[in-house]
């Protein structure tokens, strides 16, 4: 199953047997206080960088997320995704809990965007797939309903399931339904991770559609939170996970670019090798450049 | 099950729930030009430095494999097993394809070894297992036979059943009997990885014996080895393996330790955050000490 995402110019595909799409996080205000302000103060010079920034280390799509208390996140969200869309070539992940932020950012996207995110609660599914359906859009399904975060694997399935049937009413396909399995805090609960990584793996037995999760969350609290994100990663991709909202650390980056050839999504490491090859020629740049 | 392993002054056990046992691999000639002509001249100083190295670069236990071409095999594996002895606390895998090699091996060793290895062939059964039993030590089963390495999950845990039932019959428990699920080159066959994640799966659920492999095998012939190595023992040991004869480079050594803490086997992180605190404190001496 492939789930299309299209910006202007560029097309990004997510499946199983491709290369992992990786989402850079970082445009995003939450435990961001310096880019909060400079966004109430209608400074987007900084998602102008991060943009850049993150597509340079790897990004293939970006999120953005315009959350800040008391601010028009409906009007700021529309004014980030047209910085956005002029700095970078990728497609976007429209991020927010604001049906009517959803609803201005798809309005000014120029191309097809990944709406993220609804659940399986009613009222969000009433909500937000007629907006994905008109406009055409891909949709990310977060693995919980009314009742919370689900414990079990099988009840995120179910979610998962009433999340992508209550997409078909409304003519969506169940490849423009990517599900998020859920990923907690380790800190938090030490078998937060085994959980995450059953649930990707019944949901890609059982449903077989594209998976995209937060993987910053699972280390949160946590020191050297790269390195773990970037074990986490390469577990998460074994069982199935397809693309991930995440940091475009170097440790990351790099996991996850070994996991496409270890799991046979990089045939004969040609991207590897490649990714290898220009690093060397950074390096020796910046080496013939020092003094 | 847990399979306990001893030195003359240390006991280290590999299990599921357990923090995985990392083995260093760097003690063996094979491939290493200078060092085979130091021990072909009676020079045993490398393998104090590697046995000291690679312990103080987070080893549980070491490999030690004296294979070299026309050198009496038992007599320089003797020698090497003294000098790691005196050289860390350790305990060690006996690695040798030479029945005569183990026995002398065996002979010196004070304490409880893994050897390192048998296979499914029923003359190296009849030849290794007898000699495992009468040292009260436990052993190695590569999952191939007498037909060559397996294609399939299911005929590797067949291998892996045969294995496990010889061992009995000599009055060999299960929990001394550490399978190799075998980790073929990626670079050669791009479904290596993933045949060798799905038996190590099976063989957990199956078997539920411990599980050993050789985890640099993948990445031969491919640039940055440490970067796939890394990823590659993440999925692994997801998957269910409990020790590798690896590389003890930071990158693969981080990532079973952030391993270990995302699958709960490290609960609440107090290793991993030591592990930071130790490094940190590491880190300001080195740069207390710099001019």
């Amino acid at each position: 199953m492939e789930t299309v995402l299209r910006s202007r110019s560029k097309t990004v595909t997510i499946g199983a047997g491709l290369p992992f799409c990786v989402i850079g996080e970082r445009i995003n205000p939450t435990g961001r206080k310096a880019f909060a302000e400079q966004l109430r103060a209608g400074d987007l010079s900084t998602v102008t960088a991060d943009a850049l920034a993150q597509v340079q280390s790897g990004a293939d799509m970006l999120d953005v997320n315009a959350g800040i208390p008391l601010v028009d996140e409906a009007g700021l969200l529309m004014s980030m995704l047209r910085t956005v869309q002029d700095a970078a070539e990728v497609p976007v992940c429209i991020d927010s809990s604001v049906v009517e932020a959803l609803a201005a950012g798809l309005s000014v996207y120029e191309g097809r965007a990944l709406v993220n995110s609804v659940t399986a609660e009613d009222e969000r599914l009433e909500q937000i797939l007629p907006l994905v359906a008109a406009h055409g859009a891909a949709v990310i399904g977060l693995a919980n309903d009314e009742t919370g975060i689900p414990e079990t694997p099988s009840q995120r399935l179910q979610c998962a399931r009433k999340i992508v049937s209550a997409a078909g009413d409304h003519g969506i396909a169940p490849q423009d339904v990517v599900i998020d399995p859920l990923a907690m805090t380790v800190g938090a609960d030490p078998h937060a991770v085994s959980t995450t990584l059953a649930t990707i793996a019944l949901i890609r037995d059982e449903l077989g559609v594209n998976m995209c999760l937060g993987a910053s969350n699972v280390s949160f609290g946590l020191p050297r939170r790269h390195a773990l994100g970037a074990s986490f990663l390469s577990m998460a991709m074994a069982a199935g996970l397809t693309s991930a909202i995440m940091s475009t650390a170097p440790e990351c980056v790099q996991s996850v670019r070994a996991a496409d050839l270890l799991l046979g999504h990089d045939p004969w490491g040609s991207n590897w090798i490649a990714a290898h090859r220009a690093r060397q020629a950074q390096e020796a740049a910046a080496a013939s450049a020092a003094p």
